[in-house]
C-alpha cells in the first residue's frame, strides 16, 4: 500500500498575509534564504502558493488596487525546498534537478483569478504606450474553464502552469545578475534602441530593501539588511529558471533546472490558470493562488552532462523542459502577423520584439471589430491560450512574428467572411474595469487612425 | 460533371532556366510587372515554381555552389496572377484576396531539396557569427518524409508550405518600402544596437539592377532599367505578405492578402518541404521546386472591413491567415529556453531576437551531445518542424524565447536521463558538406567553452 | 463577486459505508427513488461518489476480495439530483438535460484505484473463457499519471470519466427494460449464438432484492420490497444513459440526457481514472471513488427536438454527447486487428463483438512478448487509453475490429523491429494478484498454441 | 545523388479496361496468380490502381450504374508484387512484410470519387433493411478537400487510404477460407441469429468463375478454370490483410503483413479518398482510382517473432499496423450512442454490431433535422472521417457502440442548442441520386415513427 496522497510540504492559509504563513514566503532570490522544508528524490509532494501579489488584487469592481499596486513586493514564492537523494545526500552544485509537474490547480475555495494592465508609471506592460491606464478583469473558474464578467462571450479551458519555478542562485551567479542588470538600468536608454519602442520602465528592477521578504530571515537585523540589498528581484527569468512564464509548463511537464547551491533550494509561485505566449499585459496571465504536486529527481553531474554554458562563466546556462501530454486541444486558429516596422513606420532590423508588438496590435484591432473594446482584447490576448511565434528571423530587415488565436474560445465565428455575417455583431456592454491615467507620458498614436 | 483537375496556370519546365520559362518568372516586387495569367474567383488552379535560387544549388557533394551563390537573383517567383470575380471584374485596391492552399508538394520528378548556411560574407544567417562557413545538406523525399545523407538518424514528415505568397505593391507602398529600408541600411549600424548582435550583412537589400528579372518586361530598355531600379527585393516579408516564411501556411490553410493594385497580381514561390520557426540558417528550409493548388476569393472592400492599418498610411497593414487541418502531429517535445543575455554575458532589454538566438544555440549544443556536429544541428533546427515561441516579453529586462523540438524525428531518445542511456551514443561519421571560411570577421566565442 | 467554489451537493465520507452516507446512495434504477438534493439550471455544483463496489475491493496484496465480490450490490450511485430551471420549475419528461462535466477526479486522500477480472463463475468478463481466474492490480496516482506495482514499466495519464451518468426511468421505460432483459436471460442460450462465444454469465442481471439499496427508501417495508423487485440493475447502459462506460466522457464534455420523470433525477457513479474502449476485463477501468463538478441546463422539449426514437415506443432513444477539449494527446499508436472468425476457426457473420475479441487477444499475445504475463496485458488493455474501433462492418462475412494502443505508455519501444532490439527484453517479475479458478467450465484453448 | 522519384512499378492507363492494362489486374486471391513485378527491400516505388469497380460507376447524374453493378468483378487489384531482399532473396513464408505507405492520392487527371448504396438485392449494406434503394453521390476533390454536389454544405479533408493491402494466401490458407465461408453461407441462416438483423445477402461470397480476372493467367484454359474455382473473393478482410478497410491506414502508416508464399506477392487496390469507421453503406468510402508510394522491408522470421496464431493452424494470424503522423486534426466531435437493442425493441446479448447499427441510425436521424435527407446522411457517415467505437462490451446484456462525428465538416453548427438556433435550418434541395427499389423484401420499420 503506497501513500495515496502527496505530502503537503508548503501549506498556505489564505486568511493570512504572505509574511504570516506557517512556512514564511520570500520574494527575492538569494543563496542564503534558508530552506523551509526538504523532500526526497522520487517523493510525491504538494506545494501551495499565494497569487503573485500575495492578495493585493481583489475580486471587486474597481481597478484602483491595480493602479496603486506596490510592485516592490512581488512575486511571493513558496520555498525554498531542499532536495535530497534517497540516501539523504542533498543535491549539489553541478547537478540537474528534474522536476515533474504531476498536477496543479487553483487552491480549493479560491477558484478565481485576475488579469490586469498596470498604469504606465507603475509597472506598464508590452503595449503600455498604447494603453497607459490600469485595467482589470476578473475570471471565475468552472472546473477546467474560465470566464470573465468583464469580457463576455469568451470561455476557454486553462493551460494552467506556475509562472515561476527556479533554484536558488549561488553568490557568484547572483553577482552576475546584479552587475548586468545594473548596467542596463543605468545605461540602457543610451545604448539600447529597443528601449524607445518598448516603453515599460524601469529597464531593470534592481535589489531593494523596500517590500523585501526573505522567508525565515526576519527583518531589522544587519544580516537581513545585507541580504535584502543583494537579493535579486524575481521579475525576469534567468539562468535558474525563475519567472520564465512558459505557458506550456503544465500538467505532466518536466523541467530540468541547474543546481547552484547545496540542496538545490527550489522555489515556486506565480500560478497562472492560463496565459498567452508573451503574457503581454504584464499582469497578464489569469493570476491566482494555487497548488503544485511535484516529483523531483537529482541527475548527478547533469549540468555538465546536459547543459552547455554559453557566456563568460560556467554558470551561464538555461533550463530545459518537456511538454506534458494533456494540453487543451484546438484545431482552428486565426493568425496575425507583424513585421519589425514600428508604429511610426520606422524600419527595425530583425527585431522580433517589435514584430511581435505589431502582431499583437493587429490582433487587438481585428478582434475589436466583433463587439469588444481594445482593452478587453489586450487582456484576453494576454491570458488566453494563444501562441506567439518567431516565424522568420533571417529575412533582413524584417523579423516576422505571428500570434495564433484558437477560434473556439469565442461564442461567435471570428473568421473573415465574404458575405454578410450570420447574425449581428453584438455590441457587448460590459467592459474591463478601468482607471484614469494621470501621467503625461506621450501615447503612441496610430498615425493612420484618423484617415 | 465538374472539372476533375486544377487548371495549370503557371507551368514550369525544370530543364529550362528561370528566364526561359514559357511564362517568365520575376524576382522583384513592382506594380508594373505584368500579369502572366488570370484566374477567376472560386476557380481551382495550379501554379508551379522553381526553387528560390532557380536551380543554382545542386544535388551534389560540395557546398561550393552555396558559398558562391549570387543572391541578387533570388527569389524567383511564379506570377503575377490577375484575379477576377465571376463577372470578370478584377480585384481592386482595398479588397482582400482570400487564397486557399488546397494542396502543394514537390514537382513530380524533382523530389529533393537542400538546406544550407551561407558564407558569412555572402548572405550569412541567424548564427553566422558562430558558423561563418558555407554548408549544405541534401534531403530526399519519400512521400511525406524527408531524410538527409548528411544528417543521419533523422527522418520527419514535412509541413510543406510556400515561403512567399504576396500581392503586388502599389507605387506608394513600394516607395515606403524603399525609403525605410534605405534608412536602415545607411544608418542602422549607428542607431540599431541589435545589429551588433545579429551579424548578418547587409542590413537591408536595396533595389539593384544586378540579377534583376522582371517577368514579361524584358531587359535592355529604359523602362526595364527604371523598374529594376525601383523594384523591391523579395528578401523580407512586408505589408503584401511576401517572404513571410510562416511554416504553418500549409495544406488547407488560407491567407487573406491585402490588394494594392488592380487584379491583385498574386505571386508565389520559395517552396519549402519543411521549415522550423525562424528558418534560422537563412537558406534554411528544405528548399525545393514545387506546385501549389489554389482557390482565390475576392472579399470586396475587405481591407477596410478586416484589416486595421497601423502607421503613417492606410497601406501599413499585414495579412491574416488560418491554419489548415492536416499538419503533422507530434506529442512529445523537448524545449530549450533562451533569455536576452548575449554570448558575452551582456544584458539586453526585452529583446526576443537575442533570446531566441540563445535558445537556438542552447539546442544546438545539447543535440550535438548525441553524436552530431553543431553544423548538422544548425541545419536541422532550421528545417525541421520545430516551434519558436516568444514566451515572455514583459519581465524586464529579460525576454524569454523557447524552441520546442519534436523528439520523434530522431531515431534515438534525446531526452535527459538519470541513468546510463540505453545503448551507446552513436558517433555518426557523415557530416554536412562544408566550405572553408576565407574571411577575417571575428567569430563569436563562447567564453566558457574552454573552462 | 461570483461564487468561487462549486456547491457540494452530494458529500461522501469515505470512512462510512455506502448505506450510512449523509445522503444515502442507491444501486438500482427506479422512478420512485426520491431525489436527495436539487440543483438549478446553470448552477456549478459538485457530487462526490464512492467506487462502484462501495469499498469492497481493497488496496492490499490479494485478489480474494475480487473473487468473492458480491455483485448484487453494484453500482453505488450518488443522487438522484432533481434539476430545476431558474424559475424553480423542474425538468419534465420530454426535456433534454444537458450536463457539462466541468471537472472531475479522485476524492482527495483516496488517490488510488484497482483493475480486476472476476472469477468466471462470479462476474466473468470479455475474455473469461481464456482467463477464468480472479485477478487484481492496484494503481496509484501521481497527479495526472497512474502506475501499478503489479504492471511495472507502464505509466500513463488518465482520461478520467464517470462510468455512469443517467436520469431516472419512467415506469413505462422500466417495464420495457425488465421485459426485454428477462427474455434474453430466459431464452438467450437458445436464440442468440453470440452467447456461445462470449462466455460471461448471466446473460442479463434481473431485478433482485438481494444487495438492493434504494436511497431514501429504507428497507423492511412492503414499499421497499415492491420497488426492489421492480428496480432495474445498473449493469448495462440503456436509454437513460447509465453505465455507458464511454471513456471520452471526460473534462469539458457534455452529455444530453433524455428526461423521463419530473426533475430528471440525475444519478452518477462508477468513477474511472482511466479506461480502454470496451472495458474488456469488466471490472476493467481503474475503478476509484471520485468527484464530479457539473453544470446542468434544461432544454425544454429537447427530446422531440433532438432525439429520434427508434423502436416500439417514443422512449426508445439514446443520449448524445460532445467530447471535451483536454484529453491526453498521443501521436504514435500500434494497432491490432481482429476479424469475425472465432478461436476455433469458425466463421461468424459480420460480428463486431467476435472481431473485437480477436483483436484484444492478438494485442495481449503480442505485448506479452515484451516481458509481461497475459494477465497483466489483459488488465492493461482494459484500463489504459486504448481505442477500440469498428473498422469494417459490411465486408461479408468478416467484421473487422481494431484496437489501437498508444506506444508511449510503455517504457520500452514495443513496435516490431527488423534488427535485434536495442537492449534486452526485460523479464519483469511482479505480476498481477491472482486467485485460483476452482470451477470446471472449459477454458477456450488456442488450438495452435502447442504447434 | 539518390533517385528522386519512386519507381513506377504498376502503371494504370485510365482509358483502358482493367483487363487491358499493361500489367494485368486481378480480382481474386490465389497463390498461383503470378507476380507482375518485383521490388527490393528498402526501394521506394509507386503502384497505381483503378477504383474498386474498374470504372463501372460513372461521374454522371444517375444511380442506375450502381443499381445494376456486377459485383462478381470486384475488387480489381494491382499486383501481385514480388518482394526481394537486397541480396535478391525473396520473402519467404513465415516472414513479416513491413509496408510503409509513404504517400498516396488520386490519380492525376482523375480527381473525383463516388459513394453509393447498393440495391438490397444486389449488394446491400449495413442498413439495407432501412435503405433498400441504390443511391449515389459524386465527390470532387480540391486538393486535400472533397465536396459533393449531392450533399451540399459539407466539405472535409480526406484521410486517404487503400481499402485493400494484402499478401497472397498459401494453398492451405485458401482452403481454410473457402471451407469456413462455405459453412456460413450454407448454414448461417440457421445458426447465426445476427443474420436476421443485418440483412445483407449473401452471407458470404464464394469463389465463382463469373467475373473472375486472374492477372497473367489468361482465360479459357483448364488451369484458369481450376484456379477461378478455387480463388477467394476479395470482399472480406482476412488473415492476409486484404479488404480490411481500416481508415487510418494513411500517409506515413506502416502495415506488418504475414508472408504465406515465396515473394510475399503483395496486392493492393480499392483506394478511398476518405471513409468513416465501418464504411457503413458498403460502397461506402469515397471510392476512386489512385496511387500508392511504398517502401517494403522483410522481417525474416517475423511471423513467429511478432504474430501469435490463434486458431486451429499457425496460419490463423492477423496483421499489425502503425498509424501515420499526418491525419486530419479535429477538435470538436458530436457523439451518438447505440445499445444492442434492435429496432423492434428486442434485446441482444453484447452484440456490438447491433449496437453500432443503432448508433448509426441515431446519427442519421439527428443530422436529418438540419436540412438533409436520411439518404444523404447515410452516405455521409459512410465516407466522412467519423469514428466508430466499441465503448462497452462487458455490461450484459448491452454492448454500447458510439459514432463520433467531427462537427467542423458542416457549414452550420450542428450541436444541440438551448435557444432558437442562429439562422434558419436550410432546406437543401439537392439530394443523392436515387433509384427505385423494385424488390419486395420487407423494410425495417421504425415502430415509433408515426406516433
Amino acid at each position: 500500500m503506497a501513500p495515496r496522497t502527496p505530502r503537503l510540504v508548503v501549506p498556505i492559509d489564505l486568511k493570512k498575509k504572505p509574511w504570516d504563513q506557517k512556512l514564511p514566503l520570500h520574494n527575492r532570490w538569494h543563496p542564503e534564504i534558508p530552506a523551509v522544508a526538504a523532500v526526497t528524490s522520487g517523493e510525491f509532494f504538494r506545494i501551495e502558493m499565494v497569487d503573485w501579489t500575495g492578495g493585493a488584487i481583489k475580486d471587486d469592481d474597481s481597478a484602483l488596487d491595480v493602479k496603486s499596486v506596490d510592485l516592490s513586493t512581488v512575486h511571493y514564492l513558496s520555498g525554498p525546498i531542499r532536495v535530497l537523494d534517497t540516501d539523504g545526500i542533498p543535491a549539489k552544485p553541478g547537478d540537474l534537478l528534474a522536476v515533474e509537474i504531476c498536477n496543479l490547480g487553483p487552491l480549493p475555495g479560491d477558484e478565481w483569478g485576475f488579469t490586469a494592465t498596470f498604469d504606465r508609471e507603475n509597472g506598464g506592460g508590452f503595449l503600455t504606450d498604447h494603453f497607459p491606464s490600469a485595467t482589470k478583469a476578473i475570471w471565475y473558474f468552472e472546473g477546467i474553464y474560465a470566464y470573465s464578467p468583464q469580457i463576455p462571450g469568451v470561455r476557454f479551458p486553462g493551460l494552467t502552469h506556475p509562472g515561476i519555478v527556479g533554484t536558488a542562485p549561488s553568490k557568484e551567479l547572483l553577482k552576475i545578475w546584479n552587475d548586468r542588470e545594473r548596467e542596463v538600468e543605468e545605461n540602457g536608454l543610451q545604448t539600447l534602441k529597443l528601449c524607445e519602442v518598448l516603453h515599460s520602465r524601469p529597464l531593470a528592477n534592481l535589489p531593494s530593501t523596500k517590500g523585501c521578504v526573505l522567508g525565515k530571515i526576519q527583518g531589522d537585523t544587519p544580516e537581513w539588511e545585507r541580504i535584502a540589498r543583494e537579493a535579486a528581484r524575481t521579475i525576469p527569468g534567468r539562468e535558474n529558471g525563475g519567472n520564465c512564464d512558459i505557458k506550456n509548463l503544465s500538467r505532466g511537464s518536466k523541467v530540468y533546472l541547474p543546481v547552484f547551491v547545496e540542496g538545490a533550494n527550489l522555489s515556486t509561485g506565480d500560478m497562472h490558470f492560463s496565459q498567452g505566449d508573451g503574457e503581454v499585459s504584464f499582469c497578464g496571465a489569469i493570476e491566482m493562488s494555487g497548488f503544485l504536486e511535484l516529483k523531483c529527481e537529482i541527475i548527478r553531474g547533469g549540468m555538465k552532462e546536459y547543459l552547455t554554458p554559453m557566456g563568460p562563466t560556467l554558470l551561464h546556462v538555461n533550463p530545459i523542459f518537456e511538454i506534458g501530454p494533456v494540453e487543451p486541444r484546438f484545431s482552428e486558429w486565426l493568425v496575425f502577423e507583424g513585421i519589425s516596422v514600428d508604429e511610426s513606420g520606422r524600419q527595425h532590423y530583425l527585431d522580433a520584439s517589435v514584430a511581435y508588438k505589431r502582431a499583437v496590435l493587429n490582433a487587438i484591432d481585428y478582434l475589436s471589430k466583433f463587439g469588444y473594446s481594445k482593452e478587453q482584447m489586450y487582456l484576453l490576448l494576454s491570458c488566453c491560450p494563444c501562441e506567439g511565434r518567431i516565424s522568420g528571423i533571417v529575412d533582413s530587415p524584417n523579423a516576422v512574428a505571428t500570434l495564433a488565436i484558437p477560434t473556439s474560445i469565442f461564442d461567435q465565428d471570428i473568421r473573415p467572411k465574404n458575405k454578410i455575417p450570420v447574425g449581428p455583431r453584438l455590441v457587448r456592454k460590459p467592459d474591463v474595469l478601468k482607471c484614469t491615467y494621470d501621467g503625461n507620458l506621450p501615447i503612441t498614436k496610430n498615425l493612420s487612425a484618423t484617415m
